[in-house]
């Protein structure tokens, strides 16, 4: 684990696939527990971060290339982790994270056509050494996940039986996100879980949180050594 | 040469070193021979550049660390070769270029102590191929340098018989940075030439018009080469 000694959590994957819920319900259930959690999110989480978001945000924006848009979202993560995830993991602290790293070279290297070089130096710039111990990424079939977001933001409008064409290629992209997020789950299985998330709220709850046991049953026996070992 | 038919050179040095004199003579120079000629500097030149620029400047900006200052300053310059020095190039203008790359590898690597390879990437990440063709190292002794720049910001105040300990930590900081543009130029032969800033303008300006002749020659020569092969 590479995150000191408390313990980073990241949650991926598309929209409407309950992520911020689950961080909800995962930070009540181990704060019950006695333990200190934070919650954030990307883009944004800190200051200097919050500041790039308005730049990106910003009319100005529009112009920018995927190149310098991908450096800027670097430079908020680097700010988020140096000003808020480092110091609380150095204190012991769980952090639980809505979108990552994964969000970036999904987005940005899949949609945005950029080199895996590119995205591969960049990330290790931003995050410096700080790497979630565990990715929970949240799979969903992109037209449920659109469905979902959607009725988020009209929940007075029925779902048309026919999807147009814009709907299509919506749906599309969607999925081209979905496979890259399962592919860095098949890559690197030893950081990340694919979580079903069409599956009942409250068992997507027990599941995870029987996926963070074990990992902090090992955080507080490597404090302990450490402790003795002093 | 890596930049297409336009020529690049980039002036880099101390502060008072007369750099942003050179640049106007030169452009001069080459307009009185019929070359297109832009000058730009850094950082800003470029919309999404200079809007980086307020981020960089403003209150916030204190708590940004070295490594987001960094990130950010290879924003602005992916901006600013995209959107200006790029499409320049392109179409066969002259470039010059008031601080390039070099200053932030002198900048932020030598003071902010910042790693190599880190450097390295965001260099080749933000530059994206795009290279000066020619560096002007502008070389004075670190003490001549801060009293011109001195000089031109309080020029009704006489130089104080003494250094203070403040000035000569100053001092300390621009000779370490005047060696970082040395051993820049000294690891990069072929693309990098020390101009001794200390001799007068006139000779200055001599000298640097005929190091950039023989690569306008070469220019011309190429592209004759591609029309003729066409």
């Amino acid at each position: 684990m590479s995150s000191g000694k408390g313990l980073f959590v990241s949650f991926e994957g598309g929209e409407g696939a309950g992520k911020s819920t689950q961080i909800r319900r995962l930070a009540d259930a181990l704060r019950r527990r006695g333990l200190d959690v934070i919650t954030t999110r990307e883009p944004g989480g800190s200051a200097g971060a919050e500041a790039l978001r308005h730049v990106l945000l910003s009319g100005a924006a529009e112009s920018y290339g995927v190149r310098m848009e991908a450096l800027l979202f670097a430079a908020a993560r680097n700010d988020h982790v140096e000003t808020v995830i480092r110091p609380a993991l150095s204190k012991g602290f769980v952090v639980l994270c809505d979108r990552f790293m994964d969000s970036s070279r999904v987005y940005q290297g899949v949609t945005g056509n950029l080199q895996p070089d590119f995205i591969d130096a960049l990330e290790r710039v931003a995050v410096d050494g700080i790497v979630p111990d565990l990715t929970l990424i949240f799979d969903l079939p992109a037209s449920v996940g659109l469905e979902r977001a959607r009725g988020r933001l009209q929940p007075h409008l029925g779902n048309a039986a026919e999807p147009d064409r814009f709907e299509k290629e919506e749906v599309e992209t969607h999925e081209k996100r979905r496979q890259a997020f399962l592919d860095i789950a098949a890559a690197q299985p030893e950081r990340c879980r694919v979580v079903d998330a069409q599956r009942p709220v409250a068992e997507i709850g027990e599941y995870v949180l029987g996926l963070i046991e074990p990992l902090l049953t090992l955080k507080a026996r490597a404090v302990t050594e450490q402790v003795g070992a002093q």
